[in-house]
């Protein structure tokens, strides 16, 4: 399962030179290696927001892609440093739920437990693990190491409680996971979740201020301005205001409540 | 015209994961392709300050490269999709304006609508064409596959109003273009709008509360803190404080007004 | 001493045209050249942040990896540009410090002044050497031109003065020379200057508000907001929150002072 390909999640910020030393390290390992920054842009220690963002875009990657995040608020504490292969890729994170977003959505085949400092830089420091222990380990890795070589196998990770929908006969309660730069609300909701006999046209979505009658299914198709819903590029409910940001103009931040809600009788019908 | 280069502009934002879902989705397709970043800092939706970064960065790149631009607030409406052949290069755009700046300034030789699906992701997003569209027709663009397989020839795409430059005796008035990160303001004047047998100390450039005497040729020929006019590195006027932000000193923002004044006595005499 | 590897950092803000145009250059020139940012968020104009990011992370990099340093107020005066061999890697910047600080730490084998034109760009603005002389040396350097090949060989460089330690009996005296982006402080005082015979428990930091009883080994093992001390990944003292900002918390900016002082009976018993 060598890769030419690694890519990195990180909490550390846009150029940031520790990004840099990680680069660095892959590179004397494995001179070949081609390295994709999904983003550093994580918010510092914000494990649930690298585990989302990390999910919802490693499988757009080519098969065997191998996949290193850092968002390590335990770096330098006894929380244990993860190889996994999940899906079809490769994955080198601490385990603090970082993975377990993606474990939860796709075939997770094994888990090893980094102990075999063989495949670590020979100096560790006790505050930068991604440097250290990580990214020569994608390094060997992408070499065509085994993830066996690395350490022991382990039966499970830690899990992340990621914020769930509740559901109440014609209604749906969910919750923003995430802001994007264009201040777009993606939700947990999925559209599987709404069943497929109601009129999207006839749903009603609130949020806040917001007061929605009904779907859309893209930001061009109103007006600038106009605060719509639709179901967005990751496949959940997201809103949306036409060429401006929904999170300025309903002052809303990750963990604001959404609300979807259709006439039971027109389902039960 | 098979490329291995693939160059990035969008307005997704610095760290977005949707930048790094298209370029998983390019190298899903053709694993040995090289992507450069020029810019994912666009601002949301501002479509000319997209097609002016473009136009002034393209044109350094290698022969062959393929430029994907993804400034797209129409998305899902019915505006077309576009590749053209523009220069040495190839291009992959919404047809909104994009790529109408490079257009006028090199040899525009074909333009294709994509409609082809064959080379599009199996599952097109109503939001997110970038992914879906835009970087599978690139990936396969890299592979050798034609323009003209892609989609049916058409003749002419939308054009961008570029703020144009007002000449009259003795005055050129023009636009504050665009604001770099270091505050300076690159304008819509071309030096060669500026009679040749003019001495270029002796013009007398005007920008809200900026009076400068005299274009100067680089930043560091005069003290920090000084307000200078000169010819940057686009060629184009800029007006710049020294180790400074002419941004912040002048208050100013794109589509500021500045004017070159000079004696047109000297020049006619 | 071809090299494959071509790393970049600048002041010129992350998303900037600037950089882009400079990849630009080095591809056309060199196409299989392979490219890493180090960082493009440096403060503008500020040399010495420019000149400890590339020195703290230069070394990680492969073996002859050619550096290219773009923080430069006096582009288009008389300073000069220079192509170095320091330690086992090649860099070229220019000659106003930024290179002063991984000369001071490894060894430094020969500098030369670029003068020779055959390896710029034809046309040389007055505004961005980076572009038009840096990035086309490094390309060729990268194709195995010789650094003598690019100009006479010189004695020095200019050299910045970075903040020294001061140490009395009993009390180290230092500085924070940066802020990273978790904003934890890092500062100039090295392990070393710390005698190895006083127990770092026993060490009393501060900082602005902050009085810490005793150095830590990591951030994990104090509880969230706590401030404490440690040695980073860099091998500097930084005073850090736990999972919050040292630099909100203290309002402490770079220059801030430090002390680090012990009891000199006990280091003399």
């Amino acid at each position: 399962m060598a890769s030419r390909l690694i890519t990195l999640t990180t909490d550390f910020g846009q150029g940031s030179p520790y990004v840099a030393q990680m680069k660095g390290v892959l590179l004397a390992i494995h001179p070949q290696v081609s390295i994709v920054d999904i983003s550093h842009t994580i918010a510092p220690q914000d494990v649930l927001g690298g585990a989302l963002v990390l999910a919802e875009t490693c499988h757009h990657f080519p098969r065997d892609t191998i996949h290193v995040a850092v968002v390590d608020p335990g770096v330098g504490t006894s929380r244990s440093i993860l190889a996994a292969r999940i899906g079809d890729h490769t994955f080198v994170a601490p385990d603090n739920g970082l993975l377990s977003v993606v474990a939860k959505e796709r075939p997770l085949h094994s888990i090893v437990r980094l102990e075999n400092r063989e495949f670590w830089r020979a100096e560790v420091s006790h505050t930068f693990h991604g440097r250290d222990i990580m990214a020569p380990v994608a390094a060997h890795l992408s070499q065509g190491v085994a993830c066996d070589d690395l350490g022991p196998c382990v039966d499970e990770m830690v899990e992340l409680e990621v914020p769930s929908v509740q559901r109440r006969d014609g209604t749906l309660q969910g919750t923003v996971l995430a802001i994007d730069s264009f201040g777009n609300l993606v939700t947990n909701i999925r559209p599987d979740l709404i069943p497929g006999d109601i009129d999207r046209e006839k749903l009603r979505i609130t949020c806040g201020s917001a007061d929605i009658q009904g779907m859309t299914t893209t930001y061009g198709s109103h007006r600038p301005g106009t605060i719509v819903a639709l179901i967005g590029s990751s496949d959940r409910l997201e809103l949306a205001v036409v060429q401006g940001s929904a999170a300025s103009v309903l002052q809303a931040t990750v963990g604001f409540t959404v609300n979807v809600q259709w006439d039971p009788q027109v389902h039960h019908a």
